[in-house]
């Protein structure tokens, strides 16, 4: 079944099963997190047994919402349930292989989503691509459906909406979010403390970081394109953790005038990946990230191409310059 | 009259009267400038007569909001206006002397704010503390007394109400500020565009700063201090403005087991101006900045104090450290 299952469909599948392990993606987010632990302390509280499964596990800076030490890293063996229901996860594979094993021996797939590429790879799926983060997806399910909104379901929701739409700040917010969030501060949400918890707590080394970002910092093609590097040396001399360069980009892409913003970074496999944003739609990012076997958005994509890094920086430029509008 | 003015009271002088001037505080955010904006335009598509004085003139950070450039330098001569309408400005003075020169020949004083410490300086005045923004209060008063409510109005209180609370983050954020973002897209307004306006377009020199700060930043008292500073001499070379720094403290009061986060910038008068943020109630900002003549809020205070730099800092960062409690 490939069309869109309504909210009650979705609902008849909670009822007429006992047991549920929900998936989302590998180097989770906080939509990713969110969704799971909204969704399954929804159902706990209807009486559900429910597992939760991330490839990667629990990243430290989503350790404080209550209840994530729920978030579990997939067990060996597959585990003994009925449903298997994938979050704001693009593509299966996304779900990573030891994550997929764990869930194995589950009868039905239920794949909820608010990516508009998402296939429909499940036996029923919800994709609402009008929906700026899963989150709010899982939030209208649940009041839709008048399942249990714990606490913990509602701090989960909101920093999965908060963190998939900058704030509230992105295109994708809409007056339904903002609904949302209202209604949340209603059943009791403490915004201030939640925000501070989400925002105001970094690593120092991601301050570090970004004092090592911003000295490799260089514009080029006319100051329309900023650029900046991250290499293993660096990584490894302040002990970083994936999530800790989470957004930085964004602090180069803000600047007045710059049309393309590039992060340049060598992995431990010798690879380099390249994150690309783009503030003009006549640049298209996955366009030119296309050029070296990389994909996207039109205003966001990326690339994993073969290193050293000044070589991939250098071909990757010019390809950005060429791909630019004639100022 | 110090009592609070309902806003029908407030409605009975915009009724009774034809001209006004709309002033606000110096070096002016974007509640202060959007606060003068949503008013004006209000007033002016209700038949009134309307100046926008601000003593600093109107920023180059909010030159993108609809109509900004109704905001005048004072003129040198008195304006032949009915009413004064002080926003957002927590003490008369803050409004600067030739603002209140140019407003110097109204005959009534209206004052609305949501700073608690306001002493009510108006003639009639609306101090509502439990506002997030000065915004806020202005969208109740408008469509409580349904004045119209146009596009410029529209736009400008989003932007003072999402500038106040850290883009609806902060404490003071409540079920109705969600509530009336909600309403303001209802309207029309263009939630993407507006945010990547207000936060994803700096000037290339605020980057540098935040560069040279962070290559100046040290941890102290047992990692539970951060500090930074900004010299006349990097001020210069960067040729910085005064809202370059806006928010910039935020970066190291969120590093994580930071309890107090202090900015010592040299002035061109020798002076040396202290931003200090605290994480802990029980470290009183303000009772710190008391001792060197300063003050503020427990959690948010300021100092202007005798230089040189090396010694303020070292005097200052010796008081926090004694105010800290034990580890």
């Amino acid at each position: 079944m490939s069309a869109n299952a309504s909210y009650q469909e979705i609902g008849e599948i909670f009822d007429r099963h006992d047991s549920f392990v929900i998936l989302s993606h590998v180097r989770p987010d906080g939509d990713a997190i969110g969704s799971q632990l909204a969704l399954a302390f929804s159902l706990e509280a209807a009486g559900k047994k429910v597992r939760v499964i991330n490839e990667d596990g629990l990243p430290d800076n989503l350790r404080f919402l209550p209840g994530s030490d729920l978030v579990e890293l997939p067990p060996a063996e597959p585990l003994d349930v009925e449903v298997a229901i994938a979050l704001d996860t693009a593509t299966k594979p996304r779900l990573g292989s030891n994550a997929l094993n764990a869930a194995s021996k589950a009868k039905l797939w239920l794949n909820i989503d608010h990516h508009k590429s998402n296939p429909a790879y499940g036996d029923v799926n919800h994709i609402d691509s009008s929906s700026p983060a899963t989150g709010e997806i899982l939030y209208k399910l649940i009041t839709a459906l008048n399942l249990p909104l714990p606490d913990q379901t509602r701090d989960a929701i909101y920093v999965a909406v908060s963190t998939d739409t900058g704030s509230f700040q992105y295109p994708s917010t809409t007056e339904n979010t903002y609904l949302m969030a209202a209604d949340l501060i209603r059943r009791g949400l403490d915004v201030g403390r939640i925000n501070s918890q989400t925002y105001d707590s970094h690593p120092y080394r991601r301050v570090e970081l970004m004092r090592a970002l911003l000295n490799t910092l260089e514009l080029t093609g006319e100051d329309r394109v900023a650029h900046w590097e991250l290499t293993m040396a660096t990584a490894e001399k302040l002990g970083l953790k994936p999530e800790d360069s989470e957004g930085l980009i964004d602090i180069i892409r803000a600047i007045d005038g710059v049309t393309v913003a590039l992060f340049f970074e060598e992995l431990p496999d010798g690879k380099i990946r390249v994150s690309m944003r783009s503030k003009d739609p006549r640049v298209d990012a996955s366009e030119v990230c296309g050029q070296f076997g990389g994909g996207g958005h039109a205003l966001a994509a990326g690339i994993r191409m073969a290193g050293p890094i000044a070589e991939a920086k250098q071909r990757v430029l010019e390809a950005v310059c060429a791909a630019m509008p004639v100022a």
